[in-house]
């Protein structure tokens, strides 16, 4: 076992009250005490405890990063990147899922309320409907970065993808390829990039002269079993879309699993388009045309704005919003 | 922003060394003042610092998971797993990763040396070769349980799947599909999981009479590159193997890429089985046949360890090797 305050102070004949003062440089204690105190902690190969160091300058040189889920290639990727960063910072990084519950992230918020982090990259849950638990957490001095899933209604840094023109570009690539009934699959009314993603969408039809059709936007969630359900009914009967436009990769996922039992060749029969960040995209039967975002400049570029701003120690971070492009890959699930 | 100490003490005309002592109940301060420091706390909505507690009891309410790497699914759901218990225990999680890099682990483990983490669950990495700085962590009171890529020379905890049963499994799968010149794909020499898989193929082929020939190991590494050329190397010329048996999904996506690259058909020319959590294995051309490991109970397992061990506060862990079976999916990547 490691040398305590203890061990030092009884090797010294003092006590442990004099040695921490000793360590802390306190005015309490004369230079000659503190040298050989400092001495004593040399020779013993005394580290102070590292949470002794926060409760003097506030810092707890920790960041969180707050995610809805783990099995998603974008928030590997973009926690990958923040982590090269914080490593850079010589900071930690704590990890949190919110499995897109709000009352799961309520609960995590408020256990980083007191200190915990010095900061937090987040990305909001799915089913997140109010958004005081995010200010009381800034007003509590802990600055909150949002990137992909942002709020606008807190004032600081957001960090996302060009969704918008990115939806218009996926939706294009598919009208351009002969599509002419294109369902859209969205992952939840509440997020602002999901909103994005379909005006997107409903522009580029409407520059094609295609009328706009609600029935073919699928609105699917956190229920995997439903989105199933949503996915089958939509693939079956005698008029399906020729086209998919998926707003996240699992949803794309599906859309491969029923078309397989479904025996409804892609892209022969119906293309697919998704958001994916997946690593084998181009390895499927068959390869998916992709929107990739760059999720690990992403998480990369979040990082530094919050170590940017913690550095300077300016009390409220500025509205900003960041936006860095995705990429359309073409693969042969949208193939003519 | 909240009440801190000194705003404590300015409301009440004491000093913030009376504050501080009286909701630490020292003995040092009378009970009225002790309550009248409550009163004005809970009126002025006061949270402790919480690392104000960590000093007094020892404990920081997080565990480290220290893996090689995040784009691995199999290190992603056994992180998944070990969140779901460490969230029981009300603990937090700080994440690492080591790149596969010896320097980098070391480095990480000394970080954690002095009080940031109550325990670590950790998969060593491929280029680790000596073992001093788990003993120093274990030394400095911080346990230790190793995953999958454990380190034998510990006495600690250690769980992992049956690696030499699955190489057997895996390898005779291939042989009775036909397989007679079956390569294998290690992904390193200091591992033991992987010597244990590599033994494994050594069994199956004694079993079955087939000559081990030394060439058809093939010793990956962390240098994608020379990866890929190794790989390219071994599928070229007039006399490539049969079967392909990869340690490591990533080692298998990347036999899947040559082959398409020279169109070397699968499984007609060459058959391929992996061990693998990848997701899409099933939507692969072909679907990929895995030998899949229980991830998520494999970080389940861990962790529950870890907490059984720090609720008892017993000095050391005991050594203990828990085995959790995989599983063989038999897909088209190996089909006759």
């Amino acid at each position: 076992m490691k040398a305590n305050l203890k061990d030092l102070a009884k090797d010294l004949g003092i006590s442990v009250s004099t040695v921490s003062k000793a360590l802390r440089d306190s005015y309490e204690i004369g230079e000659k005490t503190k040298q050989r105190v400092l001495a004593k902690a040399a020779e013993l190969g005394y580290t102070p405890n590292p949470y002794a160091g926060f409760l003097r300058n506030n810092k707890s040189k920790t960041i969180a990063i707050v995610v809805p889920e783990l099995t998603n290639n974008y928030f590997i990727q973009a926690i990958s990147g923040a982590e090269e960063i914080a490593q850079e910072n010589n900071y930690h990084i704590l990890i949190y899922t919110t499995n897109d519950n709000f009352e799961k992230e309520k609960s995590i918020i408020k256990h980083l309320m007191n200190g915990r982090v010095d900061g937090v990259l987040l990305s909001i849950s799915s089913t997140t409907s109010s958004y005081m638990h995010f200010n009381e957490l800034i007003q509590n001095g802990v600055p909150i970065i949002f990137f992909d899933r942002i709020c606008h209604e807190i004032e600081t840094a957001k960090i996302t993808t060009n969704d918008f023109a990115s939806g218009f570009l996926a939706t294009e690539h598919l009208i351009k390829n002969g599509c002419r009934d294109i369902a859209y699959l969205s992952l939840s009314e509440h997020l602002s990039i999901d909103n994005k993603r379909k005006q997107g969408y409903f522009e580029a039809l409407n520059k094609y002269d295609i009328k706009i059709d609600e029935t073919r936007i699928i609105n699917c969630g956190v229920d995997e079993k439903m989105n199933t359900k949503k996915i089958k009914k939509l693939l079956s009967g005698s008029k399906i879309p020729d086209g998919i436009f998926a707003s996240v990769e699992r949803l794309a996922l599906k859309v491969y699993h029923v078309c397989n039992s479904a025996k409804i060749s892609i892209p022969q029969k119906i293309k697919v388009i998704s958001f994916s960040n997946l690593r084998t995209a181009d390895l499927l039967n068959p390869s998916l045309t992709t929107i990739t975002q760059p999720a690990y400049e992403i998480g990369k570029e979040a990082a530094k704005i919050l170590f940017k701003h913690l550095s300077k120690r300016k009390s409220v971070l500025l509205n900003e919003n960041i936006i860095i492009d995705s990429v359309l890959t073409i693969r042969n699930s949208t193939k003519k």
